[in-house]
Parts: structure tokens; sequence; C-alpha cells
């Protein structure tokens, strides 16, 4: 059974054009603060990306939500942006963020599923999103995201990739499940060799770093309770390649644009000596045909939902589904 | 036997007050991008957090130097100093880095021990420092780059701190040699507790996050072949806190300063369901004899050379030195 959406294509690009117009009412923009907690705050680094490889004027800073309201950055004010996510809009720190960030003066803008919830409350603008962790359109929270980067980059520095970003939304759906069907013995081998495993790493770098770590913390580590690492794929071999051996898994994501050559670099080591390596690699799985001036951006909402495809059959093969918490939901922490 | 230290006193202090009148001498200053890989870049995210902390023009941006060559920020440009530290100079990456940024008009300062190395040939600008892990004093490459980035601000936006630090740093060195004393008996019981263990996880968050990161990747991964991941305490509720149980081992670094309450909660929760908690806390080991207004800052100079003197104990009971590579001095990668 295929749910209906919470949220309709036409309301949820309202509420991105309401907050871009607020966006280019203001005098200065200086600093776009993303923030937001686990799964969440992994899409954020995507877009600190994006700004630092976008934008000559304006600065991209991803911070968890408690770490923002700790570091309490000196810059926050009238000219920045904050743009904050948080699912079930009731996540505190990223609430109490948000209330930092208005008082400050900045422009706050939220996303969350649920129009009503706290976070909703909180902020100034909200765009509502669909989930779906196992597929990928203009209207899910990645993809919303990374819209609203390019709709303040284009308001406030003139970036011209919107229509490029736009047409990269539109194939991206259907990229994904044919993805999926292409892999579908790829994935059920996956969670036959890895249904024993006590611990996977996962590697990535550049635009697809966030993926890596939200598979690790929020697939592996939350929902699987497998011990797990983001090593970032520049990183490895400064330390954490040194636990490479035969039998170590690793998910590795080799990316498209410039992290490719860093990412493939740290694979032609690792599987050089470790046998049990999972890779998904951004040129075979078809990310060529997205539009070259986006593809790198676009590619991490390619890995996020095949990706969790390859979890929910790991978790299928491990008798875990992965709804399962010991903490969570269990108690108040 | 005390080794001589490779550099003197004054010669890192003339070589950081040439470097920070290259600095004064700018038109403009807005960007510093902090660059290195592994250990050196673990550091690096101390200095971020200071800009985030305490300037209003400037901002800062740590890297890992390949991640750094592929993003090409786009600010990057006469406005930005790069600061960049490789132990021996040869770390290819960091080297490139380099080359990139004064290509590209920055200022470029350089931290390495070896004066006539890749890195110093490649920079503008080098200062040295004297090494020795268990130890910390004011020519430590640590206590330089928080000299260098206190200099910067106060060249550039008056920052009042200098003489504060100073006197910090004139501390730090003592409070580390009492704090290894007064822990003799609990680092010897740490080593015999965890000398099986194949995971260790360790925790930290704001200023001292690069410490654990650094503990994870440098001293667990790569020097014993023990798995590991930083995990940073304003995420370990939004994941990682699923793997959580009474024979998981964490390291945790409670920090003094705003972080501190992030600490102090995930530590609640850890200890209530780990039976494995090895915690430093900033409080117990004296940090409040610092001057107040940089104490926050100086906590991770403190945590790095005690720690260090928990793995060298831990490395002694696994019957595995420090210096024990497979892949590392081995070959070429």
């Amino acid at each position: 059974m295929i749910p209906v959406p919470k949220h309709t294509r036409s309301a949820v690009d309202a509420r991105i054009s309401d907050a871009l117009k607020a966006v280019s009412a203001r005098d200065e923009v200086t600093d776009i603060y993303f923030t937001a907690c686990g799964g969440s705050f992994a899409h954020m680094l995507l877009n600190q990306y994006i700004v630092e490889r976008e934008a000559t004027v304006i600065v991209g800073h991803a911070l968890n939500a408690a770490e923002f309201k700790a570091r309490a950055p000196k810059r926050l004010g009238k000219n920045s942006v904050v743009i904050a996510c948080s699912h079930s809009g009731t996540t505190p720190e990223t609430v109490e963020a948000v209330q930092i960030a208005r008082a400050a003066g900045a422009l706050t803008i939220s996303l969350t599923e649920d129009l009503g919830s706290p976070l909703d409350e909180a902020s100034e603008f909200t765009v509502p999103y669909v989930h779906s962790a196992e597929t990928m359109s203009p209207i899910h929270s990645a993809a919303v995201q990374v819209r609203l980067v390019f709709g303040i980059l284009e308001a406030r520095e003139g970036n011209a990739k919107g229509a490029d970003l736009d047409q990269a939304l539109g194939q991206v759906g259907d990229l994904v499940e044919r993805i999926k069907q292409d892999h579908k013995e790829r994935i059920a081998r996956f969670a036959e060799a890895h249904k024993r495993a006590p611990l996977i790493y996962t590697m990535a770098s550049g635009a697809s770093y966030g993926v890596a770590y939200a598979f690790a913390i929020c697939i592996l580590q939350e929902m699987q309770w497998v011990d797990s690492a983001a090593i970032h794929a520049g990183e490895y071999f400064h330390g954490p390649f040194e636990i490479t051996d035969f039998d170590v898994p690793f998910v590795q994501l080799i990316g498209s644009g410039p992290a490719r050559e860093m990412d493939e670099r740290a694979l032609a080591f690792a599987q050089k000596y470790s046998n049990r390596m999972t890779v998904l690699d951004a040129d075979e799985l078809g990310v060529a045909a997205l539009p070259g001036s986006v593809a790198e951006y676009i590619t991490p909402l390619v890995f996020a939902p095949v990706l969790r495809t390859y979890a929910e059959k790991l978790g299928a093969a491990r008798g875990h589904p992965m709804t399962v918490r010991r903490y969570m939901w269990q108690m108040e922490y």
C-alpha cells in the first residue's frame, strides 16, 4: 500500500516560495546556519557543502542543534538565515536553536513533516515535506533543503543553477527506482553476507559524506545495534586505514564531482585488503544522466534511498526490524 | 631521557610574530581555512570552534586537505588566510592544499616540526613546533595554532584575550603533569580493563570534540587496531546511544564552557547503561585554575596529552606498541 502523502507538491512549493521571498526582502544575508540533530543533521552537511562550493558572499555553517546553542556563533544575527529540520518537529534541541536564532534576529526557516508541531510554532517560516525513506522526490526533505539553498543563492547572489536543479530533481525518483531494481540481487547478497557482522564501517567524502554518516549513526547504530563509524575518505589514510583487514566490512560511496578522486583512492586501497567491500558508485548508478552542473549535489539524494533499501534487507536477514529501539520511545532522556 | 627540543621558544615566537605581521598587513581578512589530515586535522576543529565563538568579521573553516582541494571553496582568495599543519611536512594532500591556496592569493601559514620540508617550501610562512605527545607547552603544535588564531583575531578584530591565553599556556604544562601523577592508578585500571576490548567509543563535544576524534582515529584505530568512532555528545541521543549497553566501553571528555551541559547530559545516560565509562572531566582536572575567558579553549590541550598517557599504558597492556603499523611506513599508497 502506498500511503497518501501528507503534503502536496503545490503546498510545499508555495511554502518554499514564501520563505524565499522573505530571504529576498532582507537587507543583507551573510550566513546560513544549518541546524538539526542526527539524521536531519546529516543532510545539513550537504547544504553546507553546496554553499562552500557555490557562494561568494554567503557562508554556510552546519551544526548539531545542541552544539549550535553551546557555540552561540558570534556572527549570528539579523543577517543570518537559519534552516532547521526535525522530522517530528518535537526535537527539543532543534526547537531551542530556532528560538535562539529568532531572538537574535535571524530569519528562521524550518522543515518538518508535522505542521502544528513545536518546531513549526517556533519558526517564522515552515516548509513541510513528505517522508518515505526508500524513495526520493522534489518534496522529500533532502530535496526541499537543496531547493531552499539554491533558491537563497539565486535570490542573493544570482546563482543560475535552479533550472538544472529542477530538472535533476524531476529525474531522481525514477533513477532511484531503476537502481533498486537493478540491485535486487546485490542487496540480497549484502544482507546475507553481513547478517552476522557486529561492525560495519561506512566511508564517503565531499557531498556524500553526510549519507555515510547517517547510515552509520541512524541505520547501523540506531536501528540495527551494529557498531559503526563514518570514515571520511580523505582521512582514511591518516589513521582509520590501519583497521582495514580481510574480514572488516565497509560500505563505501563513490561520488561524482571533484571529491570522486579522493573516494577512488581510498577504495583502491580498501578493496586490496578487505574482502568485504560494498560499493555504491555514482558513475555506475547512472548519475551522469543528471545535469552536470548539479549532479554531484544530487548524488547523495540517490545514495540515501538506495542504501536504505540495503538496510531494510539487512534488518530482515538479521531478524531485527528497523523500528526496534531499546531507549528511544521507551523512556525519557 | 628527555630529548632536546628541536625548536626553541624564541625561534617559534619569532616565526609566529612574522606571520602575524603579514596578517596585519593584508588589506582585508575575511576567512581562515584550517587544513590538514588525520591528527593534525583534528586540532583544526578547535581552531574553527574558536573563530566561530570569538569572531564577527572572520569566518573559520576546518577541512581535511583532500576535501579542501575537492571542495575548492569559492570564497578562497586574497582575503583568506590558510593555516595548514603536517608533522613531517611531507603529507602530499596538505602540501597541495597550500599550493592551491597560495596560487589563489591566500596568505599561507604552515606548521611542521621539520623546517626544510615540502610543506615549509610550499608556504609563505612556516612556524615550527616541538612534539612530545604526553606533554603540553606554548610551543607544542596545538598551542601554536591557538596562539595564531587569537593573534589574528587581535590583529584584525581587536580581540583582547591574548594575555589570558599566554597565562593559560604558561600553566598548562604543569597542570598536565600533575593530572598524570594523580591519575596513575586510574590509568593502570583503564589499561587492564580494556586490554581485550575490540572496540572503544569516544565521546565529546564543543572545543574538545577534536581530541575525541583524534583518539578514535589516530590512537585506537591507527596505533592500536581497536575499532572506534568519535561520537558527538549532542548527536548521541539521535542514533548512537542505541548501541550503548553494559559491556560497551566509552572514553568520554566532559569539557568546560557552554558545551559542558551537552556532555553531562550524554554522560548521565551513558553511565546508567554502560559499566565501562572512562571519564575525563575538565572540572575535576582543575581546568578552573586557568583564566576563565580562555579555559574552554585550553581544556582540549589538557585532555590530549593526558589521554595519550592512558593510550600508552593501554598499548603496553595489549602488547601492541604505539609505533606498530601494517600499512603506514610499509608501502606506497
